[in-house]
């Protein structure tokens, strides 16, 4: 038996969405789902208590940033990730690719790894499947991640075609070195950017491996919707259905629900967190800026329709009041409501797929949050 | 009946402390207390749900901050301060004095009020008696503190005593110009640096106004732990044994325990949570630097004979990896412990005082927290 497993509970008539329960070694959640970064062993300014009243079901945390904060072997002498943070749902860990991607200016990828400098110190390091495993290994998360090529966007085809084929070696060295297959899911990493033959081509390479869940990368950086949205329906019919997908750092409310449309399981973004601590809400409206200064004397909460326990005891007023001030509860609060709404989404999103609407939920959320407009924002 | 009341239960027959009750119209708190900060309407990086976790009976908020930013007729739109924060638990308000006084280098001080350039904008405000009251009758605390005259340490004694004498005839303007006596008590402060006479001739002038509560203020600005004894000495025999008794800006425990060895009931300060923002904590055996190398590996508590939320649930290296991270819980889980430990120690001292064995708990206190050692530290 894996680690990790799907139960299918139903699609939805109307659109196809998927309606399903990830079984993991702490419990399982339901889908489809949005998963909160925690990317140092915290979701920023949570505490996990808060992300338990909000029904966070799973979370998600970096290898990349916790393998150089605190080091991996601090985590693993604590016991695992799980413990050394408090929090006894599922995680998620991802390989630390995309970070040495994004991050770092100086990289050398060769067959072997990745050679790239410490974005804090300037060390050199070195970054293979095999250590990738090894940290994910010993930071212990249910679901771990295959060690990927992230390529840019737009990408040659014969750029894109060299790298997917080296993230499907990767994948089987990956594979080979995952330690613990009793305790921790590995999911493969389907990449090939916007071109549908090497899509295809991943998903079935990656596919022969027989991983416990497949995700989809490459995506949500920088294409545009359609792109996004192409993509996803030109790789959903290689993947096997008994088996959870996973669209990896998408976190916009539109493009949880249009995911959901294509046949994606799970999804994950700093989005709602990174614009609370800017002031950003994400409301049943649109947008709300809290710091403008019409809300100075707006007694009412964020979000009329929202039923959290900020809209229920905070008004636009005092929220303001703290953000201008540059007072942490204020990030908090934000950080609080735009997680919540999230998970409220996806849990309207699954009673959606549970009576056959979720075509007609898209319309009506669409049209109050405002998407409909011309220059609608993407959040 | 006035707004607030004091009921005296026992006074400890080994130390002479008082143990009591204060009774306001947002609840009653016991005595000796530890009033937490929340300066902006919000104690730094708390929410109100944690503190009524830890059981904070009363909290402080500053009137001179809450004026500036968001302007005290936000709050009264509002509701007042405790719906505008929502916290529905007693609330003190100062002055505003000290802190234009403290914060503000330009000032002019006359009979009528204090000119002076707010610290934000650098434009000329004016606060006087008047002025004060009615900002604090608009944020509607429970306990108003009287406008006084924050004279530095060392003055001379001429300087002095003109300084008292002005806080004397603005004490009365303050219960003059008071519009809401039967919903806020209004406390007098009684200054006088460390001359025995002027603090007697402070303390006579403002208890023959009849305030439901005095204040020592102009203590804790740097004076030694010796002179703020003494002075302390020197005041409580003017002071009306059946009314409250409020020693300002003080919160560092030795300093706790001896104030409520010498009579005073409540406290405050901004020392617990300004410390643990800096990673530096309170526990029973001393000050815990939590940033320090040798706790990367050190997986108990912050204190082991605590009981808090916080060291039931995190290490030392895990709060020690957030504080070296920037990670904003770990500013919330340093906050919340010393918030803790200084209520858990002024239960402590109400629980010794039944017992009438304040001296006794001293000794054992200041013997493990390390008081006891020559150089020791103030916390």
């Amino acid at each position: 038996m894996p680690a990790v497993t799907y139960e299918h509970i139903k699609t939805c008539k109307q659109s196809g969405a998927r309606l399903g329960i990830v079984h993991t070694p702490h419990g399982s959640f339901e889908t489809p789902m949005f998963m909160p970064v925690g990317t140092l062993a915290t979701v920023k300014t949570m505490s996990p208590d808060e992300l338990i009243e909000m029904n966070a079901q799973i979370i998600l945390s970096n290898t990349y940033h916790l393998w150089l904060r605190p080091g991996e072997d601090i985590i693993k002498e604590a016991g695992g990730l799980h413990k050394f943070m408090n929090w006894d749902r599922p995680i998620l860990t991802d390989s630390g690719g995309f970070q040495v991607f994004s991050l770092s200016d100086l990289r050398n990828i060769s067959e072997d790894g990745v050679e790239f400098r410490n974005h804090l110190s300037g060390e050199k390091l070195f970054l293979t499947p095999e250590k990738s495993m090894q940290i994910q290994n010993d930071l212990g998360p249910d679901i771990m991640m295959a060690f990927d090529e992230c390529p840019p966007y737009p990408a040659e085809f014969d750029y894109m075609k060299a790298s997917v084929e080296r993230t499907s070696r990767w994948a089987e060295r990956c594979l080979e070195a995952h330690g613990r297959p009793q305790d921790q899911g590995l999911f493969g990493i389907v990449q090939g950017g916007e071109y549908p033959e090497l899509r295809k081509q991943s998903a079935e390479d990656l596919v022969s491996l027989d991983f416990p869940g497949y995700a989809i990368g490459g995506l949500s950086v920088g294409e545009p919707k359609d792109v996004m949205n192409q993509v996803l329906e030109e790789t959903m019919p290689f993947l096997p259905a008994d088996k959870p997908r996973y669209l990896m750092g998408v976190g916009s409310a539109d493009s949880l629900i249009d995911g959901a449309i294509r046949g994606v399981d799970m999804f994950d973004c700093v989005l709602p967190t990174r614009i609370a601590r800017n002031g950003t809400l994400m409301t049943s409206s649109g947008r709300l800026v809290v710091r403008n200064a019409k809300f100075a004397r707006d007694f009412r909460p964020l979000d009329e329709n929202c039923s959290c326990s900020v809209c229920r005891n905070y008004s636009r007023a005092y929220i303001r009041h703290l953000i201008k001030s540059n007072e942490m509860l204020g990030l908090r609060l934000c950080s609080y409501h735009n997680l919540y709404f999230l998970l409220q989404l996806m849990e309207n999103v699954r009673e959606a797929i549970r009576q056959d609407r979720l075509l007609d939920y898209r319309e009506e959320f669409f049209e109050a949050y405002g998407f409909n407009k011309p220059n609608a924002k993407n959040f």
